[in-house]
C-alpha cells in the first residue's frame, strides 16, 4: 500500500520522500491563549508592531509568554480594510491578562497607526481594550466602529483603536518536530522549509526565533538540580562519541527542531504534517522524529505516523 | 550668519531646511546597559536572533528592559568572520543581570547557529556567558577562541558559543525628538527617515517598534492617579480643539516621536542631530521639538539648537 | 442613497471615504502575456528568481516587456509543494517568445533550486521549456513529473525543471489610478497602500518599481518630436503656477500613479477598485483620477465610478 | 608555515579552514561599466529603484548588460543626505549608453522620489542625465545643486534630479568562485555567505539572482552548435556517473558558483578572497575552485591561492 508517497509494509511505516518518519509522538500540553489581529497603514508597520509585540516570547521557561505571528491578512480580510497580522499569545491563565496589557500597551499602542481587533472565539474574554483606555487620561472614547465595540485613545499620531474585549481560550502548546540531517545546512534549510509551510496553516505559531529551535532540550538536568531544562545530549552532534546511547548515527551532522503552539490539537496536527512534508523535500534530511518526555509531562500525544494515515 | 542651512538672526535660531527647530531640550536620564554582538551563519539568522532578543523591549514602564539593534556588522568586522548585529539592553542595574540571562538564554542560545561576543568597554562586567553553561548539563566547555574566553554549550544544531563576561556600563536613555507635520504620512515618513539616519550612528538604539513612538506621553495623569504615563493631549491632533493650550497649530495633522537610548550623552546627541537632519528633508514637516518634563525627571538635558552650533 | 461609503446625490457621485472620485476613465489596451509559476527551496530564493526575471520590465517604451510578480503561493498551492511566486510577462506577441526565453533562461534557470510551471490557460502556447533544453547539451531529459510534461536540465546545483509549454493569451495593459494628495508623503503612502491591496487580487501585476509610477506621462511631446511620452505637466506640482490649465488645486502637493496590467479586463477592474479603496483611507488624499489619452490610444475604457456601482 | 589558517607544505598549499583551495584560476575579462548612486526618501524606495534598474541583468549572453547593487550608503555618505544604493552596469562600450538611458529612464526616473548621482571616476563620461531632460518636455532645468551639475525634470511626484554626466570606465567581469559541497543546502548557504561577505567589498557586484549561479556553464556546446554556453556536465551531481571525467567525487552533492564583476582587478580579487573565506566556514563545504576556459577567453587570470599569500 502506498499513500501520499509513504509506503506501509504490513503495519510498518517506511518512508516519506525517502526520509524515515520515527514511530514516536510529540508530547504537547494544554495552555491558555489569546489571539488578536493588528492592522496598520501598511505591511511594514503592521509587521513592526507584531514583531515587537511577540518578541522575547519563545518559551515560558524564561519569557512571560510564548508569542508569535499567526499569519498575514490582506486588506480584503480585515475589519478596517488595512493590512493585518494575526498574533497569538500563550501563557498560564493567571499571567495572560497582565502579559496582554504589557505587550499590547507597550508594543502595539505605541506603534504608529496600529489598531487591534479580536480574533476567533473564546471561552472567556479579557477586557484588555478597556484597560488601554487609561492611557487616554479621560480623553478616550468608547464607540461602535467596524461593527465592534471599540476603545479609542487619542495619540500624537492620531488615535489608537482597540476592541474592548479580547477572547481567551485553551489551546495546545509544545507540538514539535525534530529533523535529523546530514549537514547543519540541511538541518537549517529543512526547518526553514517546515516553518514556511506552517506559516500558511491557520491558528498556529512557531514561537522560537524565526520559528526554529537550535537547542532542543530535555526536561531537568543530570548535573545542575536547579535547571528545569537542559541540552538534549543524545541529539547533540558534537557529543556523538562522548555520550552513551546517542540518537545520532554517523551520517547525521546536525539536528533542528520546530516547536508549534496552536489554538487546537487539530491545528497543531495540521501544522506538524505540513512541516514534515516540507522538511523531507530538502536534500540531506535523513529522519524526522519528535520530542517527548516519557508521556508524563503533557497530556496531548501526537503520533507522527498518524498524521499521514 | 548661516550655518549648515541654519540661519541665526542675532541670537535667534530660525530654520533648518525650512523647518522650525524649537528652542527646547530633550530630557534624558542615566541608565545602565549592556551591549553585545550576535553573529550567525547569515544575515537572516543573525537578524532573527537579534529581533527576538530585543522584542517586547520598548519602555521600562511595562517591559523588563529597553532593547534594540545597534547596527549591522559585516563579516570583516566580527571576531568569527560571520555577519553580526550589535544589540544594546538598557535596564536598572539590579534587573539587568536577570534580563540578560533571560533574553540571551531564551532568544539567542535557542537561535540556530548564533554566537554572542562582548561589545565595547564596561565599568563592570556580568558573567552571563558563565550562567549559560548550565544549559550544557556538564557537557559544556570553557575555551579560548577568537582571542576571547568562550563558553561552549553543545546543542542539537552544533554548539552555542558565548563570551564569558559581558561588560555593563552607564549610558543615557530617553533622548528624543518630536516631529510636527502637516499629514500623518509626513509625520510617519519623517520619523522613518530619522530612524534610518540614526541606524548608522554608533552606540545608540531606538527601542520602540520600528524605532518610532506613535503615542508620545506625559508623566503621570490628570484623571487616573495609578498611571505613570498617559497621552500627551496637547500634542494630539484629534484633541486640538478640545484641550486648552494645544501645542498644535491648525496646519499640523499628526505628530511622531523617536526615542533614543545611547551608550553616552555624546552618542545620543549625534543620533538626535542625524535624526533631525533627515526628518526636516521630508515635505510637510513643520517643526521639530523634544519631550521634557520640566527638567526634574532626568538629569541630562539636550538642547536641540545646541546640536547645530 | 449611500453605497459602501459612497454618496450618490441624484446621478451625481460624490465621495468615497471623503475623497473625490473623478468622473473619468482609465484608458487601457489589449496586450499579449504569458504567466508562469516559479518555485524554489524557500521564499528567499523564489523571490530572488522572480525579482531578477521581472526586473527592467516597467514599460514597453524602453523595456523588452512589462513584467511583475502576480502573487505568492504557499507550498500547499504549488505542484511541487514548495513556496511559489506567480509571474506575468506582457509584450507584443512577436517579441514575447524571445523575451520569455531570455528572462527565464538568464534569470530563472540560473537561480539556485528554481523550477517553472505553467499558470492559467492560454489561447496559444509557447514551448519555452523545450528551448531551455539546449542548455543541457544533450544531457537533458523529457519526463512526466508533477502531473506535467517537464524538461529537466542537469545543473551544478542539481536540475532545472521547467514545464515544456507555457500558455500565452491576450490580457489588458495600462489600467491605472492617479492619486492627488496634500503632501508627497500622503501620495506615496496612498500608492503603497493601493499596491499592497492589489497584491492580493489574482491575475494582475503592477510593473513599475515597487508598483508605483512617480512620473506619470502624457502621450507624445510638445517640444521634442522624437519623444513618445513626456511628463504630464498639468499634474506636476512644481509647475502648478507655470503651466496653463494645471489640474492641481492649491492644496495638492504631489501626485502618484499605479499602473496595472492584468489577464482580463475584469481582473484589472478588481485591482483598480481594491487600489482605490485602500488609497482613500490615507490621510491627505484629496482626489482619485485616471490616465487617459482622449480615448484613441487604447480600446479598453474603465470608468472609475462604475467600479463602485 | 601556517598563514591565516592556511597551511603551506613546501610549495604545496593545503587547506583553508579545512577546505581544499584548488590550484587554478578564475578567467575574467575586461569590460566597460558605469556606476552611479541612487538615493530616495527611504531605504525601501531606494532599494525598489535599484532592484528594478538592475533586474534582468545577469549575463551578457541574454541580457542587455550585467547589472547589480554595489552597496548601501547611509544618509551621512550621500550628496543629498538621503539613503543611497550604489549600482554598477557592465556592458560592451557601444551598448552601454543605450542601456543606461533605458535602465535609468524606465526604472529610476519612474521610481518615486529617486535621484541619480555619478559615482567614482571614469575614463570617459556619458551625458545620460542630459538625455533624461527630454522627458521634461521643455519644463526641465539645468542647475547647480549638491555641488554638482544637475538636470531637474518636473514629475507628478515632484522632480527627478540626475547628474548631467555619468562616468564610464573599464573594469573586470567574470571573476568567480565555485563551491563543491556535501549537500545542496551546504552549497547554497556557502554561496549565500560568500555573497554577503562580498556585499561589503567596495566596487563589485554579483550580477546573478541573489548573487548566485546555480547553473555554472562551459563555453560552447558539444551537441548544439548554435549555443554559446551550455551546462558544465563535469560539475553536475546528477551526471556524476554518466559523464567521463566528472570533477565531482562521491562525497559531493551539489556545486554553486558566485560570479563577480568589479571596477578593477584588485576589487574583484578582494571580493573573491572575502567570498572564499566566508564559504569555507559553512559545514559541508569540501573544495573551492574557479571557472576558466583554457585561458583563451579572458585576459585576466586570478589564481585562487595567490589571494591568500
Amino acid at each position: 500500500m502506498i499513500k501520499d508517497g509513504i509506503k506501509f509494509s504490513g503495519s510498518e511505516f517506511v518512508k516519506l520522500h525517502g526520509v524515515e518518519i520515527d514511530n514516536t509522538f510529540a508530547e504537547a500540553f494544554e495552555l491558555w491563549y489569546s489571539s488578536f489581529l493588528i492592522t496598520a497603514i501598511n505591511k511594514k508597520w503592521v509587521l513592526e508592531a507584531a514583531r515587537e509585540a511577540t518578541g522575547f516570547g519563545t518559551s515560558m521557561i524564561g519569557c512571560s509568554s510564548e508569542a508569535g505571528i499567526e499569519g498575514f491578512y490582506s486588506p480584503a480580510e480585515t475589519p478596517d480594510g488595512r493590512p493585518g497580522v494575526g498574533v497569538i499569545i500563550f501563557a498560564v491563565r493567571k499571567k495572560l491578562e497582565t502579559d496582554l496589557i504589557n505587550r499590547i500597551g507597550q508594543c502595539v499602542l505605541t506603534s504608529p497607526t496600529a489598531r487591534v481587533f479580536a480574533m476567533g472565539e473564546g471561552r472567556e474574554s479579557i477586557d484588555t481594550g478597556y484597560k488601554m483606555k487609561f492611557f487616554g487620561d479621560g480623553y478616550e472614547e468608547i464607540r461602535e466602529s467596524y461593527g465592534r465595540e471599540i476603545i479609542a485613545v487619542p495619540l500624537m499620531m492620531g488615535e489608537f483603536e482597540i476592541e474592548k474585549n479580547l477572547p481567551v481560550s485553551k489551546g495546545v502548546a509544545g507540538g514539535n518536530l525534530i529533523i535529523l540531517a546530514q549537514t547543519q545546512a540541511s538541518a537549517l534549510l529543512a526547518a526553514e522549509a517546515a516553518v514556511e509551510a506552517i506559516d500558511s496553516v491557520e491558528g498556529v505559531i512557531t514561537p522560537f526565533p524565526g520559528g526554529i529551535v537550535g537547542s532542543g532540550s530535555k526536561v531537568g538536568s543530570k548535573e545542575y538540580s536547579f535547571m528545569h531544562a537542559t541540552t538534549n545530549e543524545k541529539f547533540c552532534p558534537t557529543l556523538k562519541d562522548k555520550v552513551e546511547g546517542s540518537a545520532l548515527s554517523s551520517e547525521i551532522g546536525a539536528v533542528s527542531e520546530v516547536v508549534i503552539d496552536g489554538i487546537s490539537e487539530d491545528s497543531v496536527k495540521r501544522a506538524m504534517k505540513a512541516g514534515i512534508e516540507a522538511a523531507v523535500k530538502i536534500q540531506g534530511v535523513k529522519k524526522i522524529t519528535a520530542g517527548n518526555y516519557g508521556g508524563n509531562f503533557g497530556k496531548v500525544h501526537i503520533y507522527l505516523r498518524d498524521l499521514f494515515e
